[in-house]
């Protein structure tokens, strides 16, 4: 098997049967998250997971009543950084520096620099930001899962405010960003698993380029270098 | 090997060798990245290739002069749709109805819900919503570059406006969202190749939920349903 044939075989799945993904197949789902790389090595997002069926009625409730939420196994909730903060980039960097044993001061100057860049750029922004990065993690849960036979449906609707009303997440900070119900396909009721995969042909998705097909500009070079930090 | 294996392996790679990669694995890199998943199927994102040294040396001064962008095989740019519009839906839906022999008139229940709720949240959610969906692939594009013993350094330090002109990105509808150099670790230049990986531990990036847990909302379900659209 390959990522390839792993991506061809997975789907949307929009139909769930209740079954059980075995907790070492989970474990192997988040720690593919966990892996994921981010925007500074930040890792501004978190997963709640929920298999509890009551809790999971009521997210359902918001969620355009999916039946996934319910039949799935467990659901993955993605929730990302509602913002940033020095402190909270600190906390993470000085960490970082622990498990390096490097001093904590060695990220001062890329703090810096970054904290200027999210200061300039707005609230709204920074949660946009972090919210991308989540997509990261995203992708990689949904990568393991179809490595390990597991189904999933990536769900970007629902009523995010509500949900993280639901989950108690504004008070830690966090904004819920996408949904992953984890779980086995019940193809009699799936309307979706028989239908053709559809993507952008190659030759529309991907375009390649010279500097003869690019705009005749003159910019100078950037004088800040930023290859000298600590990411990942 | 196994994705976990591949995301253990993989790192931001910070010093390339200029070594090139196989035309089979860079296509194998852009069809994992091609079979993402997206909101609504739309896959509101495309990639440029760019092997040009020329092209790459401009690219480079734009993006902190980080030596991976001249220095890696091909850098993949990825960029995604500046904003939704009907027409822009209308065609992938079409193109999509057609390779599964529907008629067009399948998707407008749905088109109009969410033309509807892109609409509402305005220009600058869209775009930020459109270019999410393109980490999807990025990550993708990640994880096969990983599988595929090619290296890759995601980033997002660069100057994303002027490169857009730079790439006349802005007249075709789209803006640069991330960058990932594909190439060949140089280890002896490499600061970071030696260092461990760190992430957040497992038991603080995923929480496990109870209704017990939840806040005491008394939210009704929602009266819309979505589950009969067409994605992916």
């Amino acid at each position: 098997m390959s990522l390839l044939t792993d991506l061809q075989w997975r789907y949307a799945t929009k139909k769930m049967n209740g079954a059980t993904v075995p907790p070492e197949k989970l474990a192997y789902i988040l720690e593919a998250a966990r892996l994921a790389p981010s925007s500074s090595g930040l890792q501004q997002y978190k997963i709640i997971v929920i298999s509890d069926k009551a809790l999971l009625e009521k997210v359902k409730g918001l969620a355009y009543n999916q039946s996934q939420i319910t039949d799935c196994s467990h659901l993955l909730v993605f929730a990302a950084w509602d913002g940033y903060s020095d402190a909270r980039i600190s906390s993470v960097f000085d960490y970082m520096m622990d498990e390096r044993s490097l001093p904590h001061n060695t990220m001062d100057g890329y703090k810096k620099v970054i904290m200027e860049l999210y200061e300039r750029s707005g609230p709204e922004w920074q949660a946009h930001h972090a919210a991308k990065q989540s997509y990261i993690p995203f992708a990689m849960a949904i990568a393991a899962a179809a490595e390990q036979k597991v189904d999933a449906t990536p769900i970007e609707g629902f009523l995010s405010d509500k949900l993280d009303e639901l989950l108690k997440l504004p008070s830690s900070g966090y904004r819920s960003t996408v949904l992953l119900p984890l779980g086995y396909r019940e193809e009699a009721g799936d309307w979706l698993v028989k239908m053709k995969k559809v993507r952008t042909p190659m030759a529309a998705f991907v375009t390649e380029m010279t500097l003869a097909d690019a705009a005749d500009t003159a910019e100078l070079p950037m004088a800040q270098n930023l290859d000298v930090y600590i990411q990942d």
